[in-house]
């Protein structure tokens, strides 16, 4: 096995023209650092209104590109985390025009997590959040005909934000681009499926090591993954809170599904909408109970009571 | 504490005007028998192409309405499951023009389980179902102006199809009309989030029991529950297969994780793709791992490995 370190400095837009910083073989380990989502506009905030503005020329800096040797285009990379730090600090915020409820939320809002290595990190002096740290993007560069931006995810995988992408699992990328061209980035210590305020427990910065591998004999449409256990081990032994959204819209259904755990957390808990919102974005999973039930379809949040300081 | 049999026989449409068939009072358990959605068309049908058509005016059977003592629109009811039988057998069938695929799957397939009791069924000889039986319906009446059909559900509750609803987890439905006026039917022996190909694990019947309790200081915009303990415990020691779907549209994402899913199917498992698609709509769940990064959201498709039995 051999390992090597990505070199900085990050890079921005997808684009086929970067140069690549590292070539690798099948089965080789690649380390690397990056920095969160915000490209360090959040680096000294602090909780509460007012957070700095997003600067859209920093933001999603990523690891890379790494080339793999003897990757061709149809050919499948995996991609498997070895060790994912999570470093001293995190921020979440809701951002104005982004996220599940831009209509509900228009005000720029902060919380900064301490974090200090600990393996579960307080919010407010309400909730108690476990640390599952993973990358909101791994991707192999997609065939774009011009720069860009990282945000929206593909079938090249990308910013995928999904929470199951962490130590033990592995993710399978259909090769886009001869050498796949590896991308790492934006750093998560912990989310709810759906991260509905658009941001989770984004650390500062991680340390990260992922093995690499080639194969040529699979097929697959899209991004896949295999975990090798229980999903949410440890932290749903106290049950559930769970509200449902029923629309003729997933989109609706899911809208209304976190509003209702807003106003039950309000009720139940005395959080301010802002700070349940927060909260839903890194604990509570978004599930689409039934799709099929024309013409309404249900989607259901679940908060993790064990997160609650309170019950 | 009392206990009520609800008498039969059962009825077919939301309308204000059925006459309720029994009354009880906060704390009660009532208990029932009810038959399958399709209300006995699949009785003698056996695993293959061409099952008997659906019949419109025998679906949904339900038990009730059953008139909570001293409920008034605004209040809240709690349905507490207490014991759900699985009885003999059950159907699971892919119906033309319903579902989540139903442009790639046009004709009328179906399985029927042996159940006999057994706390887990044969699927063909590929996998092995826990059952895990909950009622597809449990709902207050809904206040319509006409009789109006019961699948599609509301924010009364009813058809929710919501898979953790078993014994040990408590639903709330907001009280519509005075009297809440209860009803229970469409039971299931296990369902993935989503029940992809339109019917769950469909049980020929079950016998009942549930808790009523009237709340009358809550107040929910919807159908809320609890539950008491992990959701999928026994489950998932063994991983999961997830696949995904990218796209701007949730309905659009959620029916490609389910392709790959059940092209994976047919690449690892060697499953015909009518078979994996009635798979997935008994063991795989539908979470959305993202619905913020503009424009493409992340439906991801999980099966549980454990339920394979050729892993």
């Amino acid at each position: 096995m051999t390992t090597h370190e990505i070199p900085g400095p990050p890079f921005r837009l997808w684009s086929t023209e970067h140069e690549p910083v590292l070539t690798v073989s099948d089965g080789d380990v690649v380390e690397f650092t990056v920095q969160d989502a915000s490209g360090g506009v959040y680096d000294d905030a602090q909780t509460g209104a007012n957070p700095p503005a997003l600067d859209f020329d920093r933001v999603y800096p990523l690891a890379g590109p790494v080339v793999v040797e003897g990757a061709e285009s149809g050919d499948v990379v995996s991609l498997e985390p070895l060790e994912f730090t999570t470093g001293d600090w995190a921020w979440t915020a809701s951002i104005p025009g982004l996220g599940l409820l831009p209509d509900d939320f228009d005000d720029a809002y902060l919380y900064r997590w301490d974090i200090q290595n600990q393996s579960s990190v307080a919010f407010h002096d309400v909730a108690t959040i476990p640390l599952r740290p993973f990358l909101g993007v791994m991707a192999v560069t997609p065939d774009v005909a011009e720069p860009t931006p990282v945000m929206p995810p593909g079938y090249f995988g990308g910013n995928m934000d999904c929470r199951d992408l962490v130590v033990g699992s592995t993710l399978y990328l259909p090769v886009q681009l001869p050498g796949a061209r590896l991308a790492f980035g934006d750093p998560h210590g912990a989310q709810g499926d759906g991260e509905v305020c658009v941001s989770a427990m984004e650390l500062g910065s991680m340390q990260g090591a992922v093995r690499v591998r080639l194969h040529k004999d699979r097929v697959i449409p899209g991004p896949q993954f295999e975990t090798t256990g229980p999903l949410r081990a440890g932290i749903e032994d106290a049950g559930h809170h769970a509200t449902m959204g029923v629309a003729p819209d997933l989109m609706k259904a899911a809208q209304d599904a976190v509003r209702a755990m807003i106003d039950l957390l309000g009720r139940e808990y005395r959080l301010e909408p802002r700070d349940a919102y927060l909260l839903c974005s890194v604990v509570v999973d978004l599930k689409i109970s039934e799709v099929v039930d024309a013409p309404n379809w249900v989607v259901t949040a679940y908060l993790p009571k064990s997160v609650m300081n309170r019950r």
